[in-house]
């Protein structure tokens, strides 16, 4: 394990993408949201993904000079196709475009289609919040891993959910879920790590759980939020369909492609000045002072976690496991780049 | 246990409201609401609601003659000042206007303040989804019954999600569901059978499992839906305060008051004349054809329950408990209404 300075990371990630004569603007884009992630300790979404990135890039499954436009326009809605482009370029555009029309008429919505991996969900209704909005976004994930509830076969991605509100004296409310009960790089990290995985998180064919790692990564399904029938797997299935249907059927890309969904709320349309930023720290302040059931572990809200390990990543570096620095260094092999990361 | 009639029940529900001095409008929209609850098989949520309405409506909580106003308004975007009435009728015309807004711009939310109770989430969701929109609706539950991940007390309600989209050749797709593990009716249910609750759907205050439905039922908090942190209990609890934040922080009535979201998006502004209801028909297809982990099972997708119960119910009547029959009897002497159930 080593830690790298999130400005060489830049270097290093935009160095990939320059070879692939991505333009600069798209690359900007995709390195600021990538690198952000890795430093709110989101680690399987941001610069861990460049490996994948460029195999779909070398498989012709992403597109590196892709023309993103706009297909359809209303006044609070559109929907953009993003020409096979790797997902944070359109998806900043996407909400970038419902968080302007939102500022016109209160309240807007953007479906985007023919996108790619976006990274993490939370990076986008975050960029809402830190603007005074509110914000939500989705993506579908085209790997199906997620079994419907009494379903043996998987038949859902992780489909995950971002959503954020800005407050006054508190930083914005964060949430950023998979809708099933944990996200497949779980199960990989446990298996690499030799320990068994909690009943609950992964079940065969049977719908029996799975707690052997290994097993679970070859043959298991991840059970959606809830889990088992008892405990609310119907509604982590319920919302999975929810963010398929608002993701890829909306779209039009069901089936075969990624889509997002974006919504930007701006609360000025109903509010007074400041009134709402203030209501939300009275909303925070009141979820962070409930009475612990452990008096060590304080109850938080969501985001606290990723900000927390921003400002310490920020200080101190991001740490990188030798695995995926040898990745990174077969990247810069693959796509010609320098390999910028030995001497960080 | 007896079965009633749908068409007595409305009748019945309407004596009541009619010694209220509701106005004649009010009255039909929310025993509509209340009485298709209860047809869909949602028994918390209908009929079984109005001793509780009775109640509140005596200690002045919900006015019977309500002033409902909008009180803010954008192209998108809407602001509903509830005046204290029960929640169906500002409901029924929050999710309207959010719908004939969607018709013009594509997408619109309006927020409720100052509501009460607005029975099944899922109602108000799925009256965009039958005049061919995608509906969202949010309510937040002052009664606070949830503890947030980590904590000793509770501090959310079981704050639902609704969400429903149209299919052609199928229902909508229709989720309804409480952003806790089970709704507090659940334990109530075990308690009166005199049965254990599982292990996750309550905690005590520290944190330990209650499996004992009469404890549960006194001292008990409800867990978020995922239960425990390491089976993602803070997915839930972060759904449950994003739908506080829409509900209760947006619309300006935090703390004291109910509020609600809905959200409408129109399809057809972004996709051609029937091709979003024919990649739903797909998608649903897709789901219900997942090979079952038990052959007696098959998958489902939302809504599924709650029609199949409707065409029962329909044709059949509404099973009504012993218990909620002499209730009714008690709201009727009360309100002064005739008691209609006794001949049904």
């Amino acid at each position: 394990m080593r830690t790298i300075d999130d400005t060489v990371l830049r270097r290093q990630v935009a160095a990939v993408f320059e070879t692939w004569g991505m333009a600069r603007d798209h690359i900007e884009t995709t390195v600021h949201v990538m690198v952000e992630t890795d430093l709110a300790g989101i680690d399987s979404h941001g610069v861990g993904m460049l490996p994948w990135y460029q195999k779909a890039k070398e498989e012709g499954r992403i597109d590196p000079k892709p023309e993103i436009r706009i297909e359809r326009e209303a006044g609070a809605l559109a929907l953009i196709d993003a020409g096979q482009s790797l997902g944070h370029p359109p998806a900043v555009l996407a909400m970038r475009t419902a968080m302007d029309k939102a500022r016109q008429v209160g309240a807007a919505a953007v479906a985007v289609r023919n996108s790619n991996h976006y990274g993490a969900a939370g990076y986008y209704s975050g960029m809402a919040a830190e603007e005074g909005l509110v914000g939500l976004s989705l993506t579908n994930a085209p790997t199906k891993q997620v079994a419907p509830m009494f379903g043996a076969d998987a038949a859902l991605g992780t489909n995950p959910i971002g959503f954020a509100a800005p407050a006054a004296a508190n930083r914005p409310f964060a949430l950023d879920m998979a809708t099933s009960t944990v996200a497949f790089g779980k199960v990989s990290i446990a298996r690499r790590a030799g320990k068994p995985i909690p009943e609950g998180w992964m079940v065969d064919r049977s719908g029996a759980p799975i707690t052997d790692a290994p097993h679970g990564h070859d043959v298991g399904r991840l059970t959606p939020l809830g889990g088992t029938r008892e405990l609310g797997g119907h509604k982590g299935y319920g919302l999975g369909a929810m963010v398929e249907i608002l993701c890829a059927t909306l779209s039009g890309c069901l089936g075969h492609e990624t889509g997002h969904f974006f919504l930007a709320v701006d609360p000025s349309h109903l509010r007074g000045e400041g009134d709402f930023e203030t209501d939300m720290d009275r909303l925070l302040d009141m979820l962070r002072a409930t009475p612990p059931a452990d008096p060590a572990q304080p109850v938080m809200v969501a985001g606290d976690p990723e900000y927390a390990a921003h400002a310490e990543r920020k200080a101190n570096g991001i740490p990188m496991t030798d695995t995926l620095f040898e990745e990174l260094r077969d990247v810069c092999r693959r796509s010609g780049a320098p390999f910028l990361l030995e001497r960080a």
